[in-house]
């Protein structure tokens, strides 16, 4: 009875569960502590102290039926408001209440945004190396990805390809920066050239094209002279897609936003139907109760000296040994490129020293592998000779 | 830039719009003490208090990175551990852990349903009166549902159209029981005869067909002689949909489960494909700290008590005033004929006298409109004579 198109689903879904499960596997037979998994984007910092403060303030104080009841499609009215205030006193932008839909999480915001502006047929652009699960959210509609092939020598867009590639149908150019799996942040250099580009497809193909800005890492940046740029400044017809996962370390709650810059083309219509697709995706309404913890948390964030020292030990670790990798300026990971060229043979020897890493073919990007340092600093340290002898194998 | 696709969403959406909006401005314009609001399924009743209790007793005593970290896409084991074994006492079933998986509520686990099992041209069997919503979902994937119309003497499904409309391309049959919008509850023959007619069909056309049930209202029945049978124990191909909004309050907060029958065909398959259905649709997990909440609250509910005081206000109010419709065994709706027989004009003139409740055209079955009844008691004691108004005026 299982739908025809889900068999290729299957057959991905039983390697990423043998991925899991080997992890698993290795945990019981080797022990946690010998086993250093650099595999998964799961938060290792905890929740700033107010988080838990704001769910106390909220039971304390509000009506259950209220506090726990449904919650417009778009969200709480002040929960809005809030978001488009803080947006405004943090970047002068001119956002108003309605301009942004509370969601579960920016994945959820980016399907419901696909759901508005594909149909079959219709592209995504977007530049390797990118979130693999962009092309199932895309699928979903029956559109599909076109990928610009990496610049490895700096992970910055590769422009002229980018020139080449965009077409009649493409609905949208998507962008994540701090970039997962680099950890590169787009320069303002960067945003301005790829406006400048859709200005000019957008006239040449006489219809808008969406700039989608995938931005759950935005918060996280770790250097006094790096500042993310925001997006909307550079383009007009710009989606901001948030989440709050890794600001405030509550990826298992689901909260982030849609953010549709005010006054873009279409914008009461695309408002109207990111509505429409929430409600027909069964999403009903972000969670209630945490619409308002991140209200009230607006001005706070995790301990981001947690993951710049993981960083850094990283960094001089792995330098130290002889690998190769642009230096990441945000997010909790490092791409590095795998000796010897093959990743995924580098990610089966690492493997077999206990050295859990992502290949870099899953970020369409082959001969790198992502290692996330969203991990106990301790394991960092403790892994260096794993690293070192996965070295000596390989290169 | 949005989607063709989205066009009619689009005019569907402005109409659910306007109709919230006239709520508003009636409310605005005569004080929310006279407008008599019957059109919104959300739960009047608060939260019994062990919600709360559970909430606090995780943020005392649960890592924060634990408790609000990504749960496996399924749900924490412990908690789908918790869910079949409670299953399985209250109803002597047989699940394992691994057939609980968690959702935020029964939309998403439909949606999530839906997507596994339809290829574009499949259709879902839906018996009138139904929630509309249904046919959104099947539409994101190219399906579409074929409508066995309503027996409305007694709004139990009628078998022998039934019988007639499911076709080869009938991949499942979806079940609401406590009905949204009658009330009724399939009674234990009815779901012995929709068996036997789909054991019939799946020998005819040689595939399974998958019994869909959707169990959002299990928990809130009245009257001490109905018992809501157990759709599994009828149907071994039964995919049960269920939320906790209802039965515990909490519908923002986004809760509820698949649980598929221990050794269905294609069970394996099922459940990945459902899982890999919530990655796709960005769902990424059902909220972390809800999901713990829910398990510790397996064994409570909310006091159903004030729901049955409502209803039955409402029965003799309405009866007396001369209005018929089936009598309502569970959920918080009563479904009432509308006197002239045009719901879509007896709307308009309830809307006049402040009265605001939804057409059966909504629902798959004009002539008919659902009147939901959690409000305030005092609010369906001060609106009969606005009903009477209604009625003098339309019979």
């Amino acid at each position: 009875m299982i739908a025809d198109k889900m068999k290729p689903v299957l057959v991905g879904a039983a390697a990423i569960a043998r991925m899991f499960a080997e992890g698993d596997e290795q945990r019981k037979e080797f022990g946690a502590d010998n086993v250093f998994d650099f595999s998964i984007g799961n938060p290792n910092v905890p929740a700033p102290p107010e988080v838990d403060t704001a769910i106390r303030h909220e039971l304390d104080t509000e009506d259950p039926v209220f506090l726990h009841g449904y919650t417009p499609t778009a969200g709480y009215t002040d929960v809005r408001e809030a978001v488009a205030a803080h947006l405004n006193n943090e970047f002068g932008a001119g956002y108003q209440m309605k301009d942004i839909i509370m969601t579960p999480g920016a994945g959820a915001a980016l399907v419901a945004t696909f759901y508005t502006l594909l149909d079959p047929g219709d592209d995504i652009l977007v530049f390797a190396p990118y979130f693999l699960a962009y092309g199932n959210y895309a699928g979903m509609f029956g559109g599909r990805l076109t990928v610009v092939p990496p610049d490895t020598d700096t992970f910055q867009p590769d422009l002229s390809k980018m020139e080449e590639l965009i077409g009649p149908r493409t609905k949208a150019v998507l962008i994540n920066s701090p970039n997962n799996p680099s950890g590169v942040v787009y320069s303002a250099e960067t945003l301005t050239a790829i406006a400048a580009v859709m200005e000019k497809k957008q006239k040449e193909f006489g219809h808008t094209i969406a700039l989608i800005s995938d931005e759950p890492y935005r918060e996280l940046v770790y250097d006094a002279d790096v500042e993310v740029p925001f997006v909307p400044d550079f383009y007009k017809n710009t989606i901001v897609e948030y989440s709050f996962s890794k600001t405030l370390s509550l990826p298992g709650d689901r909260i982030g936003y849609i953010a549709f810059t005010h006054g873009m083309d279409e914008e009461d219509d695309l408002i109207a139907a990111a509505g429409a697709a929430i409600v027909n995706m069964g999403i009903t309404n972000a969670p209630s109760l945490t619409q308002r913890v991140a209200a009230q948390c607006l001005d706070f964030k995790v301990d981001v000296g947690i993951y710049k020292k993981n960083r850094d030990e990283l960094m001089k670790g792995l330098s130290e040994i002889g690998y190769d990798f642009a230096e990441p300026q945000g997010a909790f990971y490092l791409f590095i490129k795998t000796p010897g060229g093959d990743d995924k043979k580098f990610c089966e020897v690492a493997s077999k020293h206990h050295v859990l890493v992502s290949a870099g073919s899953s970020f369409g990007c082959p001969g790198y592998a992502r290692v996330s340092y969203c991990v106990a600093y301790d394991t960092i340290v403790r892994s260096m000779p794993a690293f070192r002898k996965i070295w000596d194998e390989m290169a």
